[in-house]
């Protein structure tokens, strides 16, 4: 293989960070830099630029490199923007794609968000190699998704499809979510959504719980799987009251694009069993008929701190040069 | 063109149709048999194929058609069979794409549900030309879907994917549905959905309405839109009341695939501005914010009496010799 590496970078709100990647997803070389140190981004970029420039060289050169994916909140693959990113410095509409192709002497440069990034990653390196049909669920502070058809990616005819958190799940008092609506997926299933049930738990009931000795107001998802996992009852039906959200959500999902699998990946993945026997239950019980037992439940296959720059990575195996 | 026509078949419960199309979505030479009949399956295809031999003929014979289409209810495009249809006289699963080739000289026959065959119908002949990602809904007796990403319709890992009439709507309090769930969007917005939510309005409310007059049991969705027509209040709220769950269905689609246009079909279009109306609104306001104003929403552009067998015809097109 003439280029046989490429390079992913994956961009949150805190740290950017970067590798080289070979083809079976291994990170040969890698850096990052503080994303919310530079307010204006021609300084990101150049900073970024020279980052991604030394793990370039340390791999060979820009011959070696097919491409460079970029995953990035609100990224829009068909354009190459990051597009009014509410946690990056960055206002209104950046053509990054193209700003970090200049840096880097011109190797084509694809960029699309986190979630869809993760989907491409599960298909490459993961849970996914070898699927068609698949759906990947990131639970993390949100919930995102992306989703692949028939060996594609959906980006929908404005490159913004696939935010299954944000389909309504509760129309009737539903939890006001960040996006200015209410019922939304992400304000029951997100690692915040956990920390969220746990407060509303422990305000309307009565039981015992581990969780009462905590702050409510600094409660996270890791504390109500510790007390799950000592097994305080309410914890763990914090869990099985966010599981069956999920199930009722991915039963709907079926029924759109009936994929072999759903793959969990992010943060709230780490429950294990805890967060995926009640998805399981409630899945298959809201599923309608023709789907019952057809689709498989599984866990990412990325190791956790490099999927997120192998997901990245994966697009740049796909880049046109 | 060698081949310059195809040939279209739409089965449904009571009759099966079946035409020649040419290019443009002009039915040339037409027939049908009563579906109901025919309780042995092999007497079904024998009176049909001698149907189909007699318009072939008509058509200048067998070397004149490029392919045939079928829509049925639960027909699957993976297998060409139909599975367990509940409003169909053959039990099981009945081969039924290869059992008419058998009858016609092996012409090559694909099939599909009805819906499917409407999504393709729209994007050969209908509203969806020149579109590649767009959601035909079918507002008929039940709700169906055709779900066309990147130019292909979405058949799912098991030729099963599609039935947005079977999202769930109300998660508590929902209409039962025949799928044996409740709340499906099909119990709401369907042509007997509006019926059901007439008879509900009636118990309910004190106020008058020309609906009053009918037999609970025997009101259509024809006397709820005659009635609206008279300015009926009661009537017009009825149908505000379907194009509510509707768009909030659609905001939810939208979330998944942001599709072009969303295409409406079926009976119940013919309530126009009574329906799209509150179908607008109601999608706008739930729309997540990234997606608003950017999906449009059509009615169906294919004849009514004829658009069943053009759509079924439009897959003709597509088969492999």
């Amino acid at each position: 293989m003439e280029k046989p590496y490429v390079v992913g970078i994956d961009i949150g709100g805190t740290n950017t960070v970067f590798g080289v990647v070979d083809a079976r997803g291994t990170i040969l070389y890698s850096g990052s830099i503080k994303t919310g140190k530079y307010n204006d981004i021609n300084d990101y970029v150049t900073e970024l630029g020279q980052g991604l420039s030394l793990v370039i060289e340390q791999a060979g050169g820009p011959d070696k490199i097919k491409g460079v994916g970029v995953g990035a909140p609100n990224g829009n693959f068909f354009n190459g923007c990051i597009e009014f990113a509410p946690n990056l410095p960055w206002k209104g509409k950046i053509p990054l794609a193209q700003l970090i192709s200049e840096q880097i002497g011109g190797i084509p440069v694809a960029l699309t968000n986190d979630a869809n990034a993760a989907a491409i990653g599960e298909m490459t390196y993961g849970a996914a190699r070898g699927l068609k049909d698949f759906i990947v669920i990131t639970l993390g502070t949100g919930v995102g998704s992306g989703i692949v058809i028939g060996g594609n990616l959906v980006y929908g005819h404005d490159g913004f499809a696939g935010e299954l958190g944000h389909v309504i799940m509760r129309r009737n008092n539903g939890r006001p979510c960040g996006c200015g609506r209410q019922g939304c997926l992400e304000t029951y299933a997100s690692a915040t959504g956990v920390a969220r049930t746990a407060r509303e738990y422990l305000e309307i009931r009565k039981d015992d719980s581990l969780l009462r000795e905590l702050d409510p107001d600094e409660i996270t998802s890791k504390d109500v799987y510790d007390a799950a996992m000592k097994n305080d009852k309410l914890a763990q039906e914090i869990f099985e009251f966010t599981g069956n959200i999920l199930g009722e959500a991915f039963a709907d999902a079926v029924a759109f694009s009936s994929p072999e699998a759903i793959i969990l990946f992010g943060g709230l993945t780490k429950a294990g069993d805890l967060i995926m026997n009640p998805i399981k239950r409630s899945m298959e019980k809201n599923m309608l008929k023709v789907y019952e037992g057809k689709t498989k439940l599984l866990f990412s296959q990325l190791k956790e701190s490099d999927a997120a720059v192998l997901g990245a990575s994966a697009l740049g195996w796909e880049v046109k040069e």
